[in-house]
């Protein structure tokens, strides 16, 4: 199992993504991902923050869109303390960090520009929310301390996992991080039953969905009012993208689309 | 009960106090103190970063020592990760917060200068560590992430203890925050058993303690070689330091150094 990837959305100042860096590196962490930085990339002021987590900031892979950076994985969660308008599943880190755990998937986490956070568009490619509980009246974590405290999380409930799968299996000699990666079928403690996962579909497969669904509906113009389309649009995907579809699902979505326009 | 204290020792950095700040006022804690910040204070690059949370630093409290930032403290924590020659507990943040809280009584937690972390002098002042886990290859979390990542399970590990605490009594209606602050006995899941939080001693009975054991050991010329005395010093203090002792205690050992010396 890879650890999951830490996507940067927008993110504007390059110190924010070299702290983020310094706390993956802490953590166990090391595949970054940065949607569309808005400073010059590679970048100096990054790397003078990172210290000597300049590894990760090296091997950080940039994308345009937040699409394309989370196209190889099977889930995605966001970190975001913003409540939405979206029927969506929304977990603190903890819980977070034992279902990712679970699903033993590869996973992304995407964290939005400082003063504006995630677009609602980015938290629809979402299976669920992340949001850190803080005190009622002080909810704005600053990114890097967002990125510590999740990557903190992430790495607490790894231990205590393979801890705990040591433990049962009365193994006490086992080469540390080998359980973890060698066992699919394990489960976190306060993880719920996840699909195996080799069914889940990629967020590429949705997107192809998603693709052919939006383009026969504009075909139908089942919109109606062309303003209300992007709510609408919003809505729909949700309803798929919080039920972890698996790939046969997909597969079945498509063919319901294409009949029912034949029809 | 007030919530723990953050005790920032001769930070070298204006920013990550500012940073400290901003984490707290995010879970939930006020008591800062700085024990000689390096650089003029109060301090514009500091309000800068603490943005929301400047109140904290306005509040801030300013000492000269250590010994007196924490002289109305009963238990003091040190948060460090390099291992000391000390005989003393060392707790990862989620045991040291349900500890905290089971022992329900004024605490500080210190935090060292950037490049060279808590002196052993301070650590000595300390009950206990606490060391954030890490990946074995990268221990150094700069300052501002290590108080984000004990703040944050500080509050994690107080929400949880409240919860429990309001299922336990059947009062689903309990006004948020009350049952932690009034019940005193209440112990967190991993906390271990601990004495009532009345007759801990106070870090000055404490410091009064060696004042009086060094002046005595210094007239009969205990050191016998000066060289070693620091060290000796050092190892001595540690062993009543880690016991957590009540006053009671304290008022007897008092009594054993007189007794000792007049007779």
């Amino acid at each position: 199992m890879r650890n999951p990837a830490i996507v940067l959305v927008a993110t504007q100042m390059p110190e924010n993504i070299g702290a983020a860096a310094r706390a993956m590196m802490n953590f166990g962490l090391t595949d970054l991902r940065l949607v569309a930085p808005r400073e010059e990339w590679p970048n100096k002021r990054a790397h003078d923050l990172a210290g000597h987590a300049s590894g990760i900031l090296d091997n950080a892979k940039i994308y345009a869109t937040t699409r394309e950076a989370v196209a190889d994985c099977r889930r995605v969660y966001a970190a975001t303390a913003r409540s939405r308008e979206m029927v969506k599943e929304v977990w603190p880190p903890a819980e977070a960090s034992a279902r990712i755990l679970a699903e033993a998937v590869p996973t992304a986490i995407l964290f939005g520009p400082e003063r504006t956070g995630l677009t609602n568009d980015d938290v629809t490619i979402a299976d669920a929310i992340i949001t850190i509980p803080t005190a009622p009246e002080n909810a704005s974590l600053n990114i890097a301390q967002s990125v510590v405290v999740v990557a903190y999380q992430w790495f607490v409930s790894a231990w205590q996992q393979e801890k705990e799968s040591r433990d049962n299996d009365a193994a006490p000699y086992a080469i540390p991080g080998r359980k973890l990666r060698g066992q699919p079928g394990t489960t976190g403690p306060q993880a719920s039953p996840v699909a195996h996962k080799s069914e889940f579909a990629t967020k590429e497969d949705l997107q192809v969905l998603f693709d052919h669904l939006e383009r026969e509906l504009d075909a139908i113009d089942f919109w109606k009012v062309a303003d209300k389309k992007p709510k609408m649009w919003l809505n729909l995907r949700n309803i798929f993208t919080r039920n972890a579809l698996t790939q046969q699902e997909v597969r079945t979505l498509h063919g319901v689309i294409a009949e029912l326009r034949d029809s």
